[in-house]
């Protein structure tokens, strides 16, 4: 059993507790949390103890360190789990200050850091078996990329000013799809955005609303539509167009039933958010990270990847206020 | 230009007369209704003239007739016209009475008539793609089949004690379904019925519901499934079950259009009557009877066929009265 | 945590173990097999040990006990677990004699015992929101009922002897599925069966193929399509008609990637077979069960339950024998 | 019945020819053509006599002209219609010159001539249905637009030099769809183009594959996807994102045959081009054509919307060339 220091006992915090404690490989050791009462409730529902960071870190029996504590620790958190030479599970994005992620890159390489940076999607079987289809040449060469990604609702306003902006909290999940899925790095951005959903998010400088187009040096073109608010639920789709036909992922509903009434036939309503979506998602991170824990597997997404789309985020943000395209 | 007879200017006779005027082939020339209204009304519409059956029938120019009347006369009519010399398409069903239309057959064979008897789903281009692939062996040899039949709302009460009750006068469409797709002629029916949408037709002596078990001496199994009332439109598909697979045809749609909600993913209406989700197939029954007319083709469905599907009805009803299987 | 007994290491039984394993209130504690080296290695999965029937039983700390032996030792095991005051977590079906299952009941009820039966089914988040809409009068009063369970392949031929035939080993849960849904015991049932998919199944004295149809005292009509091979993997559908509407619940499917090509748009495969298509069907009944132990929760499917789907599937047997409906 | 005078005898002009003949107040009465054959064969075909325009326009008793010629014709033609009084059917785009068509526009005006500029797809049965849920405020208000318009495959690389470009040639469908979903005219334009599915495409100066994003004054954001081959058919689906949902129309299928295989579920091809798939839209808009000549209906589409969509196709030109948005 590896033993798993978590940092941060949030929403997201507590999920990954879950998923470590039901693990066969993992054992749940230790829950560190400036908020004590969340620290302990995490811990205990999981048979975990509380700790201070370096108590966690000092404990040789941890191997592997969860950092999914508030944005701007991550660098930090994650740089103290690699000079105690943990495995690091770190949350997106790995900040939100592009100069300081990269100038951060060469500790990690120094330290020869085992870090996965937990883009879920990745995982989300639908998304993963586009991807295997996609590189199987089921369809061809790819040419062009459509990613939806519409949250249910916006985040309270109180968010905003911490979140780093849409791009940098909500479309940076798309950025690394993108990288992904066109296995090309983009060499430009336009984006345009809109606060179309809140005012008030627009009067904190944000906008609440986004379609961005890509494009990479082969000449690849790639579409990203994000909006805070959809009014039918969490909208998470890709479609990829190549030469030889589409493939399309789907959002996923709560459940196979339709009713058939005068209206038509209604389905059944799609799976709200992301913890409902990507529950398995988050299940198979964990057992990834697992695997880099037992048998040495190299992460799947390394910090570079976590550079990568922060690059693009920051990229798009600049386009979207210059109203310019902008190379990379 | 071949000259058309129509007789019987009700809602089916007015869809006849319209595709018969569309088509530049056709021609119609008269219109023959005991209702003088009703007849110049469509003829009217149609650039054809009302006439009685004689005049008719005895215009030599005029080479085919359309039995559109009420049931109780399309034996009649249909055996005037042969008589005539003209070929006929002669709405279903054929008869109420078995032992009268296997009686007259012999008639229409001496006269060597032409007769297409209209169950018109045999031309709905999704039932007859259906067709096509199960006779290409897209799902290998076929063994079972489910027909689902189910009307949107009762016809009047006063329709009832002159429709021949629900088998005669509904399913038989589904019997001549299922003999087409079946490749065989049933050898045994189980038909279960009930009462539950309308009490008033119960106390006209009829069913409202049925589900109906045919079987063929291969072995294969057909189920059926009849009711006067869906409440979401009309339900018209068949599941055709294989050695290697099966073939769905489901029901036609408005519009493709989806509206997506907090509620789900909410489909247009299904097309919510047979005027509407059998109008192409229309169009191509009137074309097919053109290809007799004008390059002598064979009627794809005939007499026989009337007489087959009428012997499954008229079983289906026995089983259902007396509750056990009935042999054919 | 409850301790659990699992008599039974076959594929089901490691599945039942690998639930109660990762259940936060139980905990596997013997694992009984006459097959030493297939409970051995259950019992070291998920943290167990081996043992005999008695010393299991004999064991207080066990409250409860999984019979998921064969089908010939389920009522036997059943009782002893009851003798014994533990809660029973019974496999279907509860015996393959009607009258040993009837006789033996009096016996639970005179010990008191409580007794899940575990109908997966009834635990499928698809089915159970459907069970949930129609109770809620989405549709209006539920009229008829149509159950597709097609197998995607046949089992063994050396199986078929001790299966019980098809009713009472593959029927047997849509018979459960339809008293559930129709709310309403059945009185009659007509049964036409064929022996189409292969013919040692025949030799053997089995069908492979059946349609069956129960009527309700109030008139509810249900048909229930049994194959043992589809040839397109598991297809578990339900669809009920009522006043207002129709509900149904589809397969499921491997992802929601569709493949777009000049074929047309091909969605991803049905999940192939029960272990995929009730995965968390079986992690929620493992779940009722704690429930039973932890909260005293009252069975959500008892002994009474079991008979009663087994003499409709005795009667359908016997139906399909006579070729005549049978009153229940 | 009034008289039509069609000018073009091409592969959209015989739609027309057969449109106008079926019309029960339509009657096409001259065919012209410079190709003397093509002119007869459309005239023989549907009642007609070929003529030379002077002498078609001569005809006082022609009512109404339809201009399906070449792209640079349509304009003077047009005007010649106008100035002999006639009604216009114009095939779209009104001319490959902004400049020239704006010029034009006075004389139109002048004329009060009453022309219908034929964007067929606003007659499409599914995108109308979409407007029309949106305009009933079915989901809220307009927020952002997404338009997929792929080909099947890609014109002769013969049409490419004279066909305008992908955005005046293709897409001025999609502007017009846009303007019309927007209810708001876009002030800026950005479109990212590649040269993906036929180099000789990019040796022509030509683009075959284009993102483009529009944005309106209020801030509302549409997408346009274009290719010139799609591989799988006729994409031409339309989503549209409002406060309180989302709306969709999506491709339309030969027949709604389904084959289920071990594959998976594959649903029938899409209508290939828009012969098929706008072939019900070709017939709606002569009806409305008729509707104008007969009982004086405004046309739905004007002059000023023809140009209006060049601009938008001008300006996509211009910021693809460029490099940068286009301010409108």
């Amino acid at each position: 059993m590896q033993k798993i220091a978590l940092i941060g006992a949030g929403r997201i915090g507590r999920i990954h507790a879950s998923n470590v404690a039901a693990h066969p490989e993992l054992q749940l050791a230790y829950v560190i949390d400036p908020i004590a009462d969340a620290a302990k409730s995490v811990a205990e529902s999981f048979g975990a103890r509380t700790a201070d960071l370096d108590g966690a870190l000092g404990d040789p029996s941890v191997t592997g360190v969860i950092v999914a504590s508030s944005t701007d620790t991550h660098l930090a958190f994650s740089l103290k789990a690699a000079e105690a030479s943990k495995a690091i599970f770190c949350e997106k994005p790995i900040d939100l200050d592009l100069e300081r992620a990269e100038g951060a890159a060469c500790k990690f390489e120094v330290l020869r850091a085992k870090l996965l940076l937990a883009f879920n999607r990745r995982f989300d079987p639908n998304f993963a078996t586009l991807k295997r289809k996609l590189d199987a040449g089921d369809v061809g060469k790819l040419e062009t990329l459509h990613i939806t990604s519409h949250d249910p609702s916006p985040p309270p306003a109180g968010y905003i000013p911490v979140s780093g902006g849409l791009f940098k909290d909500m479309a940076i999940h798309d950025f690394d799809m993108a990288r992904w899925m066109l296995g090309e790095e983009p060499s430009e951005v336009f984006a345009a955005g809109a606060c179309l959903v809140d005012p008030e998010i627009g009067r904190l400088g944000d906008i609440d609303t986004a379609k961005t187009i890509l494009r990479t040096p082969s000449g690849k073109l790639c579409v990203i539509s994000n909006s805070r608010r959809s009014g039918y639920g969490y909208d998470q789709r890709i479609e990829a167009f190549g030469s030889g036909g589409a493939l399309r992922a789907g959002n996923v509903v709560e459940s196979t039933v339709e009713a058939w009434t005068e209206s038509g036939a209604q389905a059944d309503q799609f799976q709200n958010f992301f913890l409902d979506r990507y529950a398995h998602a988050y299940r198979l991170e964990i057992a990834h990270f697992a695997d880099m824990l037992v048998r040495g597997a190299a992460p799947k997404i390394g910090y570079a990847d976590g550079v990568a789309a922060l690059a693009l985020a920051t990229a798009a943000q600049a386009s979207a206020s210059n109203g310019a395209p902008v190379a990379l």
